[in-house]
């Protein structure tokens, strides 16, 4: 069969608040071919990401994304490798590029899912797809008691780890920062997974960094997430160097496979985070999971927004039973919400399973997602490269 | 000062063609405040960088551009670093916020060297900017034959280096490719410095690109640039241990300057490119090339399009004086040309001078350019966040 269509949706609530928390809005990809339909999602930037699908060629490395993709042919799992390559090279100084392929990758996964009748993690060679720990991920209150609160919260809801990240953290003394964390154990009891997230704040800077460890330890942290940018490998080896038993997490700003493999190979990290909507899609996120088996870096998902990526990102590191945790947004946008008609299951246990259905195994709800729509126009020329399709 | 506006003009050739030729469009930034202006250029797919500049906030670590620069305070270096670390803080998960940060970031050294009067050179700390060795960008010929001529050209235009790239390279046989650098060789004469760019055709391929290896020895070619994809560090430093004489020159994709120094530290490359369009503009390329010369690699400049593209991205290592190549586009079409009404002079060596005047010390002919503006709106939600600009 041959891609016919590729539909792309900008949705946003209708007031995008400025905090840390990235399910406010999305863009949507919807791509069909020989009667199947497949969805994915792009982080983040949904406008950006639209214009690198429709834009003007520049020259021959800097083509639009949508060139590499309408009419081509996608019968197996090597003709999704196959438009994996074009983009990127057809694409090559296309910067925003990787993070629309992202959701496009995603799609034709979904899509091939479906013409197969294979959930996506068989069509990856896994033969079953192991249940997965679920930490909830949650922003720092403006204040401790607002995280212990938090913390409880997630507690009773039957999680046995959680992370914190964003708002306050970093930005004050190292006093307050320590009272977040102490907040976030306390609310959390002795036996639960406790991770937090410094969400780039120290950007390069180890020695602010370094102050915060005694705190981590102090709470027993199993991970301080991004405490530089990534690309910033020496900064992290650098503190991963004194880190002691708190582990170092990041990678999730990688968006080709390379940059994460740099952060296995030279970051020291413990925990290698892909974001399927970023690294270019399912395809490159488990070319990732391979080369962090075959390193001792353990891969987990990061995923912040719908049921639909957290599917998706979940595929690539199904089939490795060992890898337990992953990422579960549990503050999402009622839009991100919205997406899916239901979401993954979590048994009595907690544990997360992915649907035993074809493609990712949920449902997009076009009537429920359609009052978030952003009617988007994109006029070049003279001449209407874009503007938002009926579902 | 403050600034006080930043206009952005997408300007293409008629008709773009698809060839290797990254001079056919462009995004050209211009500042305003306190009555001074400066200029700068964004690499590359102006639409998509123009998205980045006004498109809605996802979240607080997701802004358009143009909220971490427009109203900032500029009075000195200082303030361009700080402006800077802004842009870089607020569009993190915006990933081709740092094309169009490159962009802003020349524009604002330029016009910070207007109000004080001295050329960024001399505000980046450099005494004298030390004429550089220009060797002339050309793409290959289809035919070694047209390659034999383009090369005899050059040399008769008074180039005593030139580089060789893209077009067939890579794509046909190794014997094919071995024809198409002795045809440049002859062409440049057994004094010429020749240069040749792989333009990524490999990928991450080694044994595809050791295999052109004999041909460049045979041809006493100084360097093979960008085998492979930036990033793909593993693949340089393998290449790397094969090439003997022949040093490997990549790093023009970096859009961190932390990028760049991953190519430094585990690519073994004997050169780093830098485009000041891309990395994130004077203030990133200044930071790379301090850190190249601790590290005893090569910086050189990555540019295919304007003078102004040139001169900035000249300065971030005028001041090093054994650093003595440059590239220097010869192949540039019109639009490009007419960006300024001048270019950087050559002496009669040959010898490329950055001149001794304020800011960049080009002027922008914005008459001569109108004619290749592209007019874009873009409208979300019924509001329009863009439209091109009177100059």
């Amino acid at each position: 069969m041959r891609i016919e269509s590729v539909d792309l949706y900008y949705l946003a609530m209708p007031e995008v608040l400025d905090v840390g928390d990235g399910s406010q809005d999305t863009l949507l990809v919807r791509v069909q071919a020989g009667g199947y339909e497949g969805w994915g999602e792009c982080e983040a930037s949904p406008l950006t990401s639209l214009a690198s699908w429709v834009c003007p060629m520049s020259h021959s490395a800097c083509k639009p994304v949508r060139d590499s993709v309408l009419g081509q042919r996608l019968d197996d799992v090597d003709d999704i490798a196959r438009i994996n390559a074009e983009v990127r090279a057809n694409s090559l100084d296309l910067l925003q590029a990787d993070h629309t392929l992202s959701g496009i990758d995603i799609a034709l996964w979904d899509l091939l899912g479906h013409r197969l009748s294979e959930p996506v993690y068989r069509l990856l060679g896994f033969a079953e797809a192991y249940p997965k720990l679920p930490y909830a991920s949650v922003l720092f209150g403006d204040e401790p008691q607002e995280t212990l609160i938090k913390a409880r919260e997630a507690r009773a809801a039957g999680y046995r780890a959680a992370k914190f990240g964003w708002g306050p953290y970093g930005r004050g003394t190292v006093q307050d920062d320590a009272d977040q964390v102490a907040a976030a154990r306390e609310g959390l009891g002795p036996e639960g997974i406790l991770l937090v997230d410094a969400g780039t704040v120290w950007v390069d800077d180890v020695a602010k960094a370094a102050e915060r460890l005694p705190a981590l330890r102090q709470a027993s942290a199993t991970w301080i997430e991004e405490p530089f940018v990534s690309g910033a490998a020496a900064a992290y080896a650098k503190l991963a160097a004194l880190s002691g038993p708190v582990k170092l997490a990041g990678g999730e700003g990688s968006h080709t496979p390379y940059m994460a493999m740099h952060m296995i190979d030279h970051a020291e990290i413990g925990y290698v985070q892909i974001d399927a909507g970023r690294v270019g899609g399912i395809t490159s996120a488990r070319e990732v999971a391979a080369y962090a088996d075959a390193r001792d870096v353990q891969y987990v998902n990061h995923t912040f927004t719908s049921q639909l990526a957290l599917s998706a990102s979940l595929q690539p590191y199904a089939g490795y039973q060992a890898w337990e945790l992953c990422e579960f947004p549990v503050e999402s946008s009622i839009m991100a919400r919205s997406i899916t008609s239901r979401g993954l299951v979590r048994d009595e246990d907690g544990m997360v399973h992915l649907p035993d259905a074809p493609g990712l195994g949920l449902e997009v709800d076009t009537r429920a997602i359609w009052p978030y729509r952003v009617d988007v126009e994109i006029r070049v020329g003279g001449k209407t490269l874009y503007s938002t399709p009926p579902f």
